[in-house]
């Protein structure tokens, strides 16, 4: 059912690697998830955005996390100076002056308390149990197996170029000054994604290795779709919220 | 948002511990989820039995491991000698005659194929992530909050009580034979709840291994509700499928 579980069979040239893993991007990525064209097309309530910019804080939060993890596991010191600039980018230089801080200012944006936000109480179990198996993997599995489930990233500049425009457009109450996060994103998000792809086409030296990088980036698709799942099934049009997740009905 | 974070506060007696913890069970375990209200009262389709069947085996076959890590961590003989009756319990002397086995004769039983199901490639990625989340709290938190999380057991005669029956007058393709897997479960459940319990009141000490063990249940709450949610989400009347995930339409 996966259609990607024997894609390397027989090895692959590295071209051909390439190809699938954009492939898997062109079928797997969250900007074809229905969440995603609800939100391009205006057509989600200012509480469910704000639902949505609450529990992706929590995956936003964990991303220096889990490449620090990946740091800690390279023994390249050239390897180690390039990723570390992932951490900087999320960081900036006092913790609260980079990514994490202007995704903090999107939710904030919304509407919401910062307390609640960084706190992530609110958050749903689900999207606590998807950041948490990213950062499982990149701590169990090999570092090329961390590295390519870093590969998303090559899709991530299309997302936003989608994005940013159209909630622009859509919500009157959306600025260009809370989606600042966005705007750094696309450039630091091609360097990264150029590094680590370069890095997972030389290394994936066997057809185990090129399988073990498909199936890490299968993975990490799976994780931002379930992210945006756990999201429709609470605070979409049928859903219900689970207990004790943060309830725009009840929150402040 | 979480009535329960605060709930040991300033330190609880043993016996009201005992009643938070049987009150998170009343509010929070997954009998009181839409889709246990839906199995009981005969409106899920073969097709949304299946998917719950396939996608519980997951969370069956990891159970023995979450019990051998806590078996691992233990240092009690004769903790361990009562602990170890669970992986007995769903391993069998064998390894395909106890719990796991009688969970995929339930499965075969509503048609699904016994590759299909042991191999868990058709698994929900939510399912793997909520499983993973369990395994990986047995894994790292404290040996009691571990054997807290395994205190949803006191619900679980309950659950099977409303279960069983149902499914056998509501699907007429359901039979006592196929199950089989819950039969001898009430009673385990028992034993190994009411062990759990007299060692989680025992060793929750002080007001923060109090809240410690309550959090342990919540979590483990939020695990199997969120199971259920995410079975909705895919299979429910407003859900669709994720990429690569069992789908009736197409499986054998």
């Amino acid at each position: 059912m996966n259609e990607y579980a024997d894609a390397a069979q027989g090895g692959l040239a590295p071209d051909t690697l390439e190809t699938v893993l954009r492939d898997i991007g062109a079928s797997r990525y969250h900007n074809r998830h229905p969440l995603h064209r609800m939100m391009t097309s205006g057509s989600l309530s200012k509480e469910q955005l704000q639902a949505w910019a609450l529990n992706r804080y929590c995956y936003q939060a964990v991303i220096p996390r889990k490449d620090a993890m990946i740091l800690a596991r390279a023994e390249d010191p050239a390897f180690r100076a390039e990723w570390r600039k992932r951490i900087e980018d999320h960081d900036g230089s006092d913790g609260w002056n980079g990514g994490i801080a202007r995704w903090l200012k999107l939710a904030t944006g919304l509407g919401l308390a910062p307390e609640l936000v960084v706190s992530e109480r609110g958050a749903l179990p689900a999207t606590r149990f998807a950041v948490g198996a990213y950062l499982s993997f990149c701590t169990n599995r090999s570092l090329l197996e961390a590295v390519a489930s870093s590969l998303t990233e090559l899709f991530s500049p299309m997302i936003i170029s989608e994005r940013v425009p159209a909630m622009l457009a859509k919500y009157d109450y959306v600025t260009e000054d809370i989606l600042e996060y966005f705007r750094p994103r696309p450039a630091q998000a091609s360097r990264d994604a150029d590094f680590a792809l370069s890095y997972v086409v030389r290394h994936a030296d066997t057809p185990e290795r090129q399988q073990a990088v498909i199936d890490a980036l299968v993975f990490k698709c799976d994780v931002l779709w379930a992210m945006l799942d756990a999201l429709e099934q609470a605070y979409g049009d049928h859903g219900h919220i689970p207990p004790g997740a943060f309830d725009p009905k009840r929150s402040p």
